[in-house]
């Protein structure tokens, strides 16, 4: 049984509060159980040097926790004066799975800058953060489309993310909570579109190693993971769910 | 005619959340109207080297914004890889302010970690992060009371600070938002312990100067926002007000 | 057809030369086509302070690129006077890697550093630095056994790790080459012990998603390229292939 | 009474030597007592960025100390690779004095960079180096006038600084040494210009708390002390202590 | 007798092996005994910002070690953060020592990146180094001669670069190993070009001072050391030699 | 015919003013000729990690301008948060020059920070930092015989340095002033104790190369002006002379 006595394949209680912060053009609080991250999306109307003059955009992320949003107490990494590698680790991550839904090519010669900020953390602070990242990338995306900045969502569809793993008894679970991850023999986190398809797999056995049938069940644990929490992107988003639902057919039609 | 329509020495909605986040042993989130800072105290049980070895305790306080707490969004001091000289005034402010209430002779040899992270600014934040900082350390001290590591609450007084200015019409206010202090000529904190006495006090002119008249309208109107916000903090610390309160009493009689 | 006429399943030309420089405890250089890999195994006789005192050791990796290992010259990270996000992703991962295999508590408060220094690249550098750093481990610890400081080869199965993608064509080939990489829409390090159990798996959709079927076929593909450099392993390390295989009996017997 | 004998309302032997080092535009070194510093003023003919095609100004200012100007031997910021919070404070202290008495839109797109180095130590150097660098301030102005480029002296009144404080025995004092700066409860440091209008007022209670009459006996203190020193200022600077005064009367008049 | 039983002005066992690497525009590994260093030169068609417009080319080198090149293992100094003192001192010499042969105004707005990086270290990396240095800019210049970017080979001189040394027992030797290096009293780098004249000199007694007859004993090895490295050079280069010969002809001619 | 009308074997005006700054066991203002150079000598009852429990001590240098020592202003290392490699070799120089004087064995487990601080320079700051921090260092260890902590000066002879040079016209010359530096084909400093043994020679061709025979014009003009200087040296430290040269002798004579 775990430790909070869900199920195998349950959930932790998720929410999703949009317009959480009012200078950001998208601003979500995402919650996982007892992790709570701040998603901020900021436009800003140039790109990085190397996109310049191309005529596309690009999507950048950072990804921090407050000191004390941890049971001890982390120094900052601005007085370290260097961001960790795991830091590191995590926003290329959230980067990079929002510029696999993202078409770059349809929001003009500008940076979409992505604050994931965890106040509070528990466990799966970057699945955390890129379910919640998404969710603010498409309300300051509307935001352009409403202001006429750029012509349609150029969201191409859904992205989530949730952590599987195996626990020290062979068992394999779904969304691990920080007591639970701390335990586990394998960490898999799973990045998935609205249709199911992979944008990140990362599996990574902890002094340990899995077996392919440990990872077939690890991916079906995740499927429904993503498909619950797609459900709740689509409330938190509101109309512009039916618009990324519309580029899902066409998307699958023309294949 | 102030631009939220308020009066000279009428002080923003101020409200003081405690709790707001479950792993420090004193957590505040603090709004100044728009202005909302999330303020943390972590007990350590060590001092910094130069204090070792004295029976003696330490507060320390770090300051930060989230990227997009403001209209544009900053780049984080972390990727900067350096803390800029307005964030280290600040934290030292912080800093200094607590330690001139707390009896550090009392903590034994333990350091207060005060954490104070603006998640939304408009303008008083380091005003705002002194007030709620000292919710959050008396909290935090209160725990430790109770689970009898420290016999009584080592605070003698209360603390508070507000910030004054005189408008470029060369009106004197109280508690300026962003848009005021922006156009400020003179920009003043004054951080006051529950007694009217001065712990600091910061005024500056902005490429202009300011007349003992001006200082002397500007601190009355501090004053009263001192004690506004003191009656605030006895409300956010409940019990524990009292024990500070006849500590003041005492303090006043044994002068 | 490959760019380099190969067939999807074909490995690019593997060697792996032992005691390529005389001060390390084990030395190797591992070629996988025209990437070439230093892999140098440092032992020191102290762990770092997280572990002191536990009778155990740790294993540490680094990674790194001479400038002009690549076709552009890339700036020194001493000069830029700090660690990229990619190699720390790297080191981290082979770090780990390592750590899966051997048994810690078998090598007393010693640290093995490994260091992976890319004297050229052509795609693939960080499956090579694991494949090759894997045989500097174990002649390092090998000599560590000869001397007496250890027992017995404290390490439990082969590590080996390739790289398997889907071209832009929707192909899916093994162990790519920098021409392919930098097209490819789905790039997958898997790292896996010589049991064929997994170790890492690291898939990402680069600006693309892949479906169940495709990671299928990719898995498979990359047990086809761990068997073989399993095979040059076990030439590499000689007499000490026999001990590993011993392992991995009475590790399967003993599940 | 006072460890140096004098008075409580009585400044050390101040001294202001002009044309210390040869290649600044304006070079002063400034004693208060045994406290040293050199103040050299830079011309440069660009402004920062954030400025550029306003066709104004800027001032900025560095403040640092020699390793062995103190008692005991600090470690150079170079070295340490940072600038301390304290060395940050006091060079925007500086920075910000000077541009409220210079009038920045009448110097041109140019930087003054004031760099203040204290060769020895004794209490006060930040007072003294905003006294010394308005004198060097003044004369690099001056050579600009006399240069022609730029059509009369940008500088409004005279800027002088002078600490006061609270001693330990509760009596206010005038132009603290180390010694009595050490042992202060309250540490007020007053900038001021000719005409007596504030600048700048910095009190921290260290450790400790002020009261408002305790405020107004230091202000009267620092008001006095800023009169002698604005009288040295004027023979340093010579001919251009009259063109400052009758810009100060126009001020007046036009207030 | 020496340690490895040479005779004072015997060098060791020279190589020098041309296309090391396949990126480079010109890549060397040399060898000196045990010390090996790999020498890549790197073609950048800019030049940094103080020469820009110009006309003229830069020579610019860097050098690390790996940090197992020695018997102890070295922090990389990517993980420090910044580059040691000693590695400064050796990269800007070897770089100001290639300047000295080369006419910087027939290669156009270009700057050669020269690597240095040691794989094994046993003394004198640095004089390897530039020795190994020169060839590989030799064979880049060559490549931009054969491609035509520039009309003539811009090389004026041979040069190469020689430790030599004071023994404890008072002897003058040439070529120093670590063993030997680590006891010598004193030690001198020679970098002369291939007619025989000073690029550069740096002797320093270690904790020991050295007399005029001393300093001259060692030039005179140091020549001999010299002419048998520019032979050396001349196989390395091949066609390129007779080119280099005839401008030194021609150079002692026009002097 | 020089720019200043010197000789060509004459110095510049040379001055040393000791006892410069109040609180350094050693204190110097050195003058040759517009470049001054403030040494400091501090004593440290401690000695650097690698020297600890061996009853020996150590000396090390730190050298650094004012950022308007010259005529353009440079930016300052600290804020540039490191040190430029030309600052590291000249303060390796200092300390390595120091130490070949000073008999380590004979001060116990002190060090002695030698700071080196450029107020004006005008060429020729290493040779005059070199010579004034002498005497700087002998005062400070006459201070610990004084003081009865080492026994007697630990110092076995003088120790002075100067530039000499070859001019665009081939002309040799002693101690360059900027002017002439900026446009010299070779550079040489020579450090030399007061027997006229060598230290450190460091002679470079910028973008030239020189002959043996300017090689020996040169030490033979730097020898004349290691005379002179050590006649000045013996002036400033007075008392302490006489030890040095019974030392000298006594050295001597057991050679």
């Amino acid at each position: 049984m775990r430790s909070d006595q869900r199920e195998v394949n349950e959930l932790r209680n998720i929410t999703i509060e949009t317009d959480y912060v009012k200078h950001p053009e998208g601003s979500v609080l995402i919650s996982f159980g007892d992790t709570k991250v701040i998603c901020n999306a900021s436009v800003e109307d140039r790109v990085p040097p190397f996109l310049r003059g191309q005529g596309k955009g690009w999507i950048t992320a950072e990804y921090a926790m407050l000191p004390r949003a941890t049971e001890q107490r982390n120094i900052r990494e601005s007085s370290k004066g260097k961001v960790s590698g795991r830091t590191m680790e995590i926003q290329r991550l959230i980067g990079r799975a929002l510029r696999a839904v993202v078409d770059l090519d349809k929001i003009g010669e500008r940076t979409l800058w992505v604050d994931c900020d965890v106040i509070q953390a528990d466990g799966g602070t970057r699945t955390a953060s890129i379910t919640g990242a998404f969710v603010a990338v498409v309300i300051a995306f509307g935001k352009l489309v409403e202001k006429g900045k750029i012509k349609q969502l150029p969201v191409n569809d859904f992205l989530t993310a949730i952590s599987v793993g195996v626990l020290d008894n062979g068992k394999e679970i779904l969304d691990l909570c920080y007591e639970e991850d701390s335990k586990a023999h394998v960490d898999m986190n799973v990045v998935m579109t609205g249709q199911g398809e992979f944008v990140e797999l990362q599996g990574t056995g902890e002094e340990a190693t899995f077996s392919m049938n440990q990872l077939q069940t690890m991916l079906s644990l995740a499927q429904q993971g993503v498909d619950e929490l797609t459900t709740l992107q689509k409330e938190a988003i509101g109309k512009w769910a039916a618009v990324i639902e519309s580029k899902q057919s066409s998307s699958v039609a023309g294949e």
